[in-house]
């Protein structure tokens, strides 16, 4: 269930226990690294193959070692074989507090679009005008998932979580300066957060949150009619 | 949709919003506050009433005013009108890696039933002899959700997280000493954990837990047939 | 413009300076320190005279030695002499998230009365229920300065700060476990707002928020016609 | 009363609500997004319109694209319609205990100015020499408010608070080294101030001072007679 | 040059190596320990001998089997032949920024006068007035050295550090709650203190100032003519 | 391979596994918890069962209910069939610091020898009397491997991994105030040592050291002839 | 016992005490700097002599200089004189949990192979796919002793530590982003494992493991027949 | 007593008060805003005028402005009309625990002999080869301070404090990696040390030893005869 690469041992196993193959982490990895491994996963598995986290110039290597995939330079994501969304996907809302929060959206986005997911954006609404957000409730509400996006001090996935019923997954994110400790406050914030439920993945992690909503879609698809 | 008690302003709208009444948080209150808060609760809402946090004696004062409601001590939890799990109930595992983090899957447990969901309790299986876990395969597999629960470094969540494809709850708890750092080097070791999707609730928190957990059998009860 | 107690020396000239005499810190002092402080103030200045943070005890047997004051349990206040509010007063809105923080209101409220302020209550409108804030705009715009005390994430303090023009103090609570840290994560929270021109004080100091805003109506009250 | 730009969600609002239109923060943002916000903001508001934390090149980029507006370099601010003060402005202090803090304090002056504040510049007088800071007890005393921007361990703050009865807004900043630990030393001392009623922004935030002196200013205006 | 007594080793060559005989911590001592050390050390010392931070019971207990000590309840410290001061003793002011750092001013006090240093206090001056620490100027500036104990933000250190050119020994107390953070914010304020070359010892450290000052004292009694 | 006593999953496999039964932890656990557990190792296993961090009261009564056992105040240790020493045991020196150390240097001592392990006691050596642990240089050299155990700073354990050529397994302790911070301070500092190859245990973990000493001797007694 | 270079005082001595000479820190030294080192202790000492964390092209510069010796970029690792393994060599399994841990991998190899240690390389088998580790169970149980090099939550290490009964040396790697605290959230997680008697070193310190299993290398050599 | 530069308000009586001028620090401060403040400095002091953490470049571009000064690279240090020696200068003993300390004794010496101290230094003795420190005795205790410089535990400080009687000036530095935490952990260490008495000055902060050591110089020119 794992093939040997010398420098790594890849899980091919992955795909048919949790429904994607594993995704390749991209820092501290070589083009040659990336390409050998996604190889190995692409011929392995039959769904999407991805990588994370991939700057530009590395991605277009990899890419010419291995063609037929496709690089997102907002999200950092490289992606072959991106899954086709079913009749009725799985909705997620991924909803930021403000434009610099916009990077962790795009992986959230690009990462969850390849797996199958439909993406509901919706931008820069923190909760300093607080009827920004409150105007997109009837959107919030239709979601299958929320995925909340924010930095600073990150009250925005309690004011949704107390709007919503469905599952909220927060990312805090390094926006800000001084107090905020590169994403820290936001992350103890959530953690703290009045609105019961509401779950949270590590800083920045655009990934986690889209791999968390992926295990939610999973479960949702073998609900009982 | 507020009632105001004088000291409290109680959201009687939310068993509408998000399908349980609003939870009563009991450090900091009296029993008397605890009383009229959930009287409140109890008339205008028709499902569940709980508090939680709840010590032995505040909870028998309580009752005695406020009769027809049951206290479990474990989870120091007070519940009038428990929910009745349907025909296919939501199944949650709730997994514990040592004896020592029973009193917060007592709160996770006792909440989630409370609410109408089916509990699937896998009781100390830390990582130092992984054959434990392993042993439980396949009820892991089975549940709509898993809630992990560890102290000291929480490896379980990991481990699990690479073993089942449906979403994961992790509760970092206070057990262990020195660099347990009373809990949070368990949280932040399950926020970095290598298993991709898992998301993560305050320390200690079984009731977040069984409250996300709440969140996602909403979402799944309305799954498209 | 001293005067030395010996174990203590006394600073006689701060109501001529800053409006209010010296205001008496009072944990680690004996109930007869107080007393002595206490009578050298009543003495030396002609207006309000306060010790906070005194127990019920200690504040029995300080009256007794030096009648003619006030004890306020829920503030834990002693109080000789308070201000008459005037004409127009300043008015401090006072606005809490939980219940749980009533114990840092309750020494705002107290301390600002006792200085001639006039103080708007409005209680437990954290923002997992936002309408319940909503519902207060009004009174919230209508006041001179708004105090907002919260723990946990302390998110109450972001939206109150976006609806109205006013100053906004903020006061982190150590209401909340875990991730909360007995407050920093309130304090932290409030410091990297999102709403801008907010202002902080320290943990659990409704005194601090009191004077801020007693400072406020200094300034006020020689504002040009 | 939002404006929707695709990549942001304006709050057109904010200039009735709270005086000023929404201020623009430019890290994160190119110099094309600043562009369009200001744009946004100069049509739906009538007074200033402010971008901070922009860099000398994406600011000569801006005002090529959206001419009528000045660049302060020492502020790192963008400014469209600054503010005339009026026949009787507020009038700020702004003290700094060492020249490495004047970047901040250039911030603040900057910000305050262009929102019509009088400012009163008062420069390096850290404690060190405190003959320097008793010096100017006189201007102190005159100002509408004071603001403090020191780093280090940041006694300025707690000396200015007692000789002033003006409200206090303390800035810690991130001068100094080792211990220091980037402006946290100086943060936490302010906010354990041993002067009462010192408020708190967040480090380096020469425009948070700036934010709630503009509030303090709006609540000033209103004053009775 | 030691004493084995089975649960210590004694180190009966320190009074000749550093000038006074091993000092006794008391915390995590029983009472018959500290007799048996204490009568080895005066078995083999000449001069002072002291047991730190002893409860008063422990002191009774201890005083009881080793007669002819001194127990000083507000320094909780006991001590056998104290040393006399000489012709010309070296002189430490020892000044506290308020009441409630007095207990590490006995300590201290007690300390250094046991050790044959003459003691100077000066109580209660903190910054929030700054006028009661002008007014002993004079005195500061006679002293040998300067030990400054203050809590909270501790600016009392830097504001003496820059009146003086003797040594300044400050001590950061656990005075004060929230971001005070148990004395940590003292103790970096002082390590960050703008007043170039004040040193620092630990929080509550009483006895590690005097130390410091008894190693001045022998540096000084050697100095050339 | 385990035994479900419903509260706990015993792992019966782990003296096979690793030479020693499950050692059971006893915080968190009620004396008939851990007489249960007891009973299972002793029923599946054949040699030592240990529990740790067990209180006198509480191990009186589990050694009523199962007799055979052996209690040890100072090391908290409750042990059954302890392992006899072989004719050339592994020799472990288990120096300390100071006396306040000796809890956790009784809980190591304990453990090693109820494994079989021979212990040479080093005690009350700390550095700032450096020839009291110079004198013990032979007996250090002699050992097969050396605990030591420090609060503070815990220089001890760069000065003795500098002297020994044998393993150095350094145990930091709470010993200390302030800035030693709860032994986190020694337990950075010996993580940073400058003393090549030694490795730490977790704060006041005697058992800890105790076990890595064990690991030890098994890899010793393979060793090839 | 020493040599003075002026700049450095050479330990001589210490091949004889721990059976290798000093060990060259290369950070904060020039290239001639090492190389003075390096010949006074090939002078000095008869067995190998190595530089760590020395850059490729300061390493050229000092070979150039002292020639006779290699670089390993990998590990980044200059050596003189290495050791001829012997006909059994001490056995020590280098385990990664992902590709990014390599490089603490390669310099732990090669300062182990350096000292004469057979080095057993088993890569990229961390916990999220736990059959990639038990594959190696074998393997792993054949080691005299095993490092475990993990990043983020170090899960890995506990799951080792259940499985072998020898010594384990956990290096904690800053792999990972956010809440991994670049290495600090494992080491606290290594340092808190469930699995007993697991040893740690420094973050990124393949060294340290490396010296540490030296360390253990030489007691193993003295075991008796 | 000040001097306005307009960006710098210059304490011209500091030479008068304390012995020596203000000292220039470098860090922030363009190279014409040094040359300012210094050509002040020199026009209205008598004695030494110094610059610290200046860059070789800004230093050069200065000294072409103002001409009769020297700059030390490896103290980084400008200085003017550096004090003569007296006859009996007071000896300072600058210890460093490695090589990578130099830098920070660099500018300790460099400012101690500006200042007119004698200096001893003794070079790279840590106490991993105690030997090298104990070779050194006789010169330490004929200082009439010791400064001890040291990263990663700082050991060398305790085991100085314990050898020498004379007063003990600790500076931490930030060398090391990991858990050394860039100089944290050693002045965690230094103020927790086992060594009565040892003071502390900020991380790699020389010029701060060096200024406490002028402090003590001055306390011994005064000391009567």
């Amino acid at each position: 269930m794992t093939a040997d690469l010398g420098f790594a041992t890849v899980d091919v196993d992955r795909e048919r226990r949790q429904g994607v193959a594993e995704i390749i982490y991209g820092p501290g990895k070589t083009a040659a690294q990336i390409t050998a491994i996604a190889a190995a996963l692409l011929a392995s598995a039959s769904g999407p193959v991805l990588a994370t986290r991939v700057g530009a110039e590395a991605a277009a290597e990899v890419l010419a070692g291995l063609p037929g995939g496709a690089y997102d330079p907002g999200a950092r994501l490289l992606c072959w074989r991106p899954a086709a969304p079913g009749l009725r996907p799985f909705r997620v809302a991924i909803v930021t507090a403000g434009t610099s929060d916009q990077a962790v959206a795009d992986e959230a986005a690009g990462t969850a679009r390849a797996l199958g997911l439909a993406v509901e954006p919706i931008r820069d609404v923190g909760v300093a005008g607080i009827h920004r957000l409150l105007a997109h409730t009837d959107r919030l509400r239709a979601a299958d998932a929320v995925v909340v996006i924010a930095g600073m001090e990150a009250a925005l996935a309690s004011v949704v979580g107390g709007l919503v019923d469905a599952p909220v997954i927060a990312v805090p994110t390094s926006t800000g300066y001084g107090a905020a400790l590169e994403g820290v406050t936001a992350l103890l914030g959530m953690l703290s957060s009045c609105a019961a439920g509401i779950t949270v993945v590590n800083i920045d992690s655009g990934f986690g949150a889209a791999m968390a909503a992926f295990r939610l879609s999973r479960a949702h698809r073998r609900a009982p009619a």
